[in-house]
């Protein structure tokens, strides 16, 4: 029986993780739950659920036999034995350092933890014998790619389903509205993860979690896109044989794989993979320069230091203006773009100086899309022949 | 350092074996050769690898350092640590059982030996702790995925490249001749296998094969028609997640996996899948009933005892007297499923058995294969409207 604490739980990825554990009552027991600003779905989940401790950023009814308590009280709680990160932003960070310290397993979908922090958080788990699993579909293909093999991968291939927009020109990006990106073609996500679906910058902060979570360097990681994500990534290993996972594009798989490692469950909600259906995968090289926000994230992740904490503030920042209709698509990669152009990064930063940054980069972007809004009321036709 | 005797070194993965153990000198040492007919090459390769041991079932010179023994011996010799079948028909039969029952890891790249005596086979591996592995791409490509997991899996996919005539009507089928039969677009490989691949043949005794080697149920291994033989095969799992392994068509990648497990070597010999070239993966589910080769393997599969012997034996006399114009494309199968209707199956047979079953389907197909032969001859107009 795994004790299981969902920090997130409802966001996409905590709502999915509990329809998994709905479907194996007997291997797993949900002994903490953490929302957000849902707070009736979170009410929901403690009355179905009745976790030992539960926690919200506001202030909730009393639950008999349910006890109000911090997310990092939770994630390092003696009676959880795996915590699944599914917050947004930087919320997951301390409460993923809090449970790697009381050397809980931690399975990590919010992508922001690793980026930020993976350095302090590899360090962590290393010094307390505690797990970090992956929940993202991509890293969750590499990671079950890699079972058995005894020797290091000699790159790994992510694969990118390139957004609805992939296609589209400079212009044609340019006048992208929230309700058109909102509409991914192939997953059931949260709104912030499918915009950065459609910018890239997803992708992008994929390849600096797979750097952290495989121990490989940027020039091993490389980029697909295979618009019907039916592979979900693929390791290439010394003698150029190459393993892929495949499934249905459902994220409940990941974690329940995630839940039942070593092992695999039989689940049968789960959908199967029709290969009457699947006739064509196709996979092209990515083309990195139409997508900037992808650049910045690797090239922030090369860097190291502070700037993927700038990284993901600018971009978490530049999301919401997008899509409170303040700033246009594109504008959503300049905005970080400027912020990293501008930051002084700190080397071997402290998870102070991380959320220092966060803080700094946040500030700047406002600031600079505000400048970007007013310029984007001005006529752009000089861009049409570009 | 692995001590490696090779039987059927002279055929094409004898060949490609060698050109691994070539640019690995340091890691596997060639103790014995064992060849067919091609003579000179035989001869050629003694003087290279001066193996302790050689075998050929024709009149040779004699070589300094290098002892004459019959494939049996070698196959049990106290210097040899790693045997690869790579003879073709029977004769693998006897040296496989005497390398297993001397405790041998055995590397099968010969389908008769499993399709012929797979109970018998398993049986001596078990007594004698000896290991098999497989070396043909589908096999090894099923190996590859089953490595680090803890559970049976749900089913397992060999892709079918579905040979050069997989889209041939049945009038076209009846035209092919020899020539064009041999020309085999995708991997390089001996006439027999060419000629299988083409009739589907090749890939009901894989089916047999993968039976035997993952003991899973016939319902349990589908087939799937993808072309390009970059997909080599799949595994599905309990949980709808699904492994691929996938790699350029070259056998010589299995050859070495199957000497360097559980390791993996970087062969610069080896070529890479290069995704720029890569750009479309095509599946589609096999129509069993336009091969009836296909269908005869797997019918003989689930009936067991001596039919797939049979099956066996008839094919290879039918392929024998295609090649050399005695039957037309269509009639191997024809032959093959007349030999399996006239047969009377032993249930769980001996050795002694199997090749008694054997050498009556030879003489069954040779005389059915000469009815045909006269009735080939007749214009067959009637056909041409199907």
């Amino acid at each position: 029986m795994k004790r299981v604490a969902i920090l997130g739980s409802t966001g996409s990825i905590g709502q999915q993780s509990l329809d998994v554990i709905r479907a194996m009552p007997d291997a797993v027991q949900v002994v903490a739950l953490a929302g957000g600003r849902n707070l009736n779905l979170l009410e929901q989940q403690i009355r179905e659920f009745r976790p030992l401790l539960f926690s919200s950023s506001v202030q909730t009814d009393e639950h008999e036999g349910s006890e109000f308590a911090s997310m990092e009280v939770i994630a390092g709680h003696p009676d959880v034995d795996f915590v699944i990160v599914a917050t947004s932003g930087k919320a997951g960070l301390g409460p993923t350092l809090a449970a790697l310290r009381a050397g809980k397993t931690v399975a990590i979908a919010s992508k922001e933890v690793l980026v930020m922090a993976g350095e302090i958080i590899l360090r962590e788990a290393e010094r307390h014998q505690a797990r970090i699993l992956p929940i993202d579909s991509e890293h969750s293909a590499i990671w079950q790619c890699l079972q058995g093999e005894q020797n290091e991968p000699r790159r790994i291939i992510l694969t990118a389903s390139g957004g609805p927009f992939y296609r589209y020109s400079p212009p044609q990006l340019d006048q992208i509205t929230p309700e058109q990106a909102l509409r991914h073609p192939v997953w059931k996500m949260g709104s912030k993860v499918t915009i950065d679906s459609a910018t890239l910058m997803n992708k992008g902060l994929e390849v600096i979690e797979a750097h952290w979570l495989f121990s490989l360097p940027f020039a091993s990681i490389q980029i697909l896109i295979h618009p019907q994500s039916i592979v979900h990534s693929m390791v290439e290993f010394a003698d150029g044989s190459l393993k892929a996972q495949l499934g249905p594009p459902d994220m409940r798989l990941p974690i329940q794989y995630a839940l039942s490692y070593p092992n695999r469950w039989l689940n049968p909600c789960f959908p199967r993979l029709d290969w009457s259906e699947v006739r064509d995968l196709n996979f092209e090289p990515v083309d990195c320069g139409r997508f900037p926000c992808l650049n910045s994230a690797i090239e922030a992740g090369k860097a190291g230091g502070t700037y993927p904490a700038v990284l993901c503030a600018a971009d978490e920042v530049a999301v919401d203006l997008f899509l409170s209709h303040g700033i246009g698509f594109c504008d959503i990669g300049r905005v970080v773009q400027e912020a990293l152009q501008q930051h002084h990064s700190i080397s071997q930063p402290s998870i102070e100086q991380i959320l220092g940054a966060d803080e700094w980069a946040r500030e700047c972007a406002l600031n600079s899309s505000l400048v970007r809004t007013t310029e984007r009321e001005q006529p752009r036709d000089s861009w049409r022949g570009s």
